[in-house]
């Protein structure tokens, strides 16, 4: 069964929304959580029948959100350390944390090192679409200033989890940049589309609104630039929902409307709600691991743990080795 | 009086939204239009009253969509040509162009001449915010593999617009970066930040995010980024609608809620859309030039208009010279 590493005391909100989403996950999916943590606050937080179900690592250093993820290796037993440490040892097969993530990504990378061909491991976000499937975007944020052959492999990598996690067949794989012409691009993405040219399913040059309209699968970019649209995407989302409140407000017949509306905002803030995808996969390392945003609430872990159920389950990681064995020859 | 030389045949819809916008702009505020194109097209489309009072420049070769912006240089009876000869020559003081906006940035640069002081000039564009207040954002699109010098120039030519166009008293000035702590950043970002730090209203790193909360009146960054962020924008505005209209059409109770938020929807739609801005000015250049959506309604040519008037009468130019003497004697 698959053996699941949880940090419980990284989120901004303390243990109990972790410690919920593990036992909401729990009954629906069978796999053996491991919550490294404060051991009686835990226990506090736990119904009875699951007390002796998870195994719980006791442990009280917590890496907080102001620390540099740069010390997180000489923090031993932290949580996110420790957690990292089961996957090293064997003890677990992914890990889930809502603490530092930087720490998380700096932890993952070193201590369990990175998969044969890959030089740099990419964080990979779902970001909804008009067609309601969901495009694979990476790196949105464990690297700035990519070189050429690191957004080749963020293209494999992000190919080979749309293809084994998302069950797309033949993905597409598309190279952010701005215009669809391959004249266009930064001096990193013309290189860049030089080595993925005639891949497997590439198509070229994709641009900013390609990501939304499901044109494309998988999108590669730089981790500042990932991290950019991803905040953006985020910011126009929330100021629409902020103008529309503003102006319902206003005036009593738009509130009317907004109650027969409801379910129509609901069902869109679903598809816009992080908490649906669950965390973000750190692809490209020796391991699983699933960094999840510090504001997650209990259903945001549970699907952060079925993420890193699936990634195990699929075995992505063998499917990259091979893949990015294939780019390497094809360039030699 | 500020004369205009407009591109009356580039835009994806021929003459007719750009005489009709320059009509509606001719009974709002006192300019001298100078429309450059087919002469008997634009006569056709003129009410009586105004074929004494337009000033047509006839020409008939219009540099399309699919041409390379390279060859704009060579195509001399060009509209676009043509209108920034008439400011070059002195007959006009700005030019607004719907057409190929890769020609209208090289024509104008090229035959204009760039600001004493200023490298690269950059394309700039208003976004909304939660407060009702447009950031401006720049550059979106005029150049890519910005140097840090660059970032700094377009800092401060944004902060000069700001001022003098959008009457924003000390606006303050972000750097579009991963993260606001002062560490964060790529390495153009990084050395762009020690540029601009102690410059008035200079604030730092700014997120994706902040773009559209309000918190800062000017945004610098690479117009690769600069592109993305904006077709991002478009992207997830786009998808949002699209989404409401696909849940509302499935139930009759939301079909009349949407009725009855029909002006919620309005003010979000103007909110949202670039009609009400215009185009996005070139900045850096001698004189100036509007660049417009190719798919511009009269509506937006109108407001592109304005703006060039704007631009012309508050002597940002000047105003942009002074200022990065300034920066240029504090690196020296």
């Amino acid at each position: 069964m698959v053996k699941i590493a949880i940090d419980a005391m990284g989120g901004d909100f303390g243990p109990d929304p972790i410690v919920k989403g593990c036992i909401a996950a729990l009954k629906r999916r069978s796999f053996e959580p491991i919550l490294v943590g404060n051991k009686s606050e835990i226990l506090s937080l736990l119904p009875k029948r699951y007390k002796d179900k998870i195994l719980i690592i006791d442990t009280n250093d917590v890496i907080s959100m102001s620390d540099a993820a740069t010390d997180a290796v000489k923090r031993k037993d932290s949580t996110i350390y420790k957690a990292v440490e089961l996957v090293r040892n064997g003890e677990a097969d992914g890990i889930v944390s809502a603490g530092h993530s930087g720490a998380t990504m700096t932890l993952a990378t070193l201590r369990l090192g990175r998969l044969w061909g890959i030089s740099r491991p990419a964080l990979v976000t779902l970001m909804p679409t008009k067609t309601g499937r969901r495009s694979v975007l990476l790196d949105v944020g464990a690297n700035v200033d990519s070189k050429p052959e690191h957004l080749a492999e963020f293209a494999i990598m992000g190919g080979c989890y749309a293809e084994d996690v998302l069950k797309i067949k033949n993905p597409s794989i598309g190279l952010l940049a701005n215009g669809e012409e391959s004249s266009k691009g930064n001096e990193v993405t013309k290189a860049a589309y030089k080595l993925l040219d005639g891949y497997p399913g590439f198509k070229g040059n994709v641009e900013g609104g390609d990501i939304f309209n499901g044109s494309c699968d998988v999108i590669t970019c730089d981790g500042f630039i990932g991290n950019l649209v991803l905040k953006t995407s985020e910011g126009v989302a929330s100021t629409i929902s902020q103008l529309i409140k503003d102006y319902i407000r206003k005036s009593p017949i738009a509130i009317t409307g907004a109650l027969l509306m409801r379910k129509v905002f609901k069902l869109l803030k679903k598809e816009i709600d992080y908490a649906e995808i669950g965390g973000a996969p750190l692809i490209g390392i020796k391991g699983c691991a699933i960094v999840s945003h510090g504001k997650s609430n209990s259903k945001a872990i549970e699907n952060a743990i079925y993420q890193a159920i699936n990634y195990v389950d699929t075995g992505v990681n063998e499917h990259i080795i091979a893949r990015v064995q294939e780019l390497k020859q094809k360039e030699s």
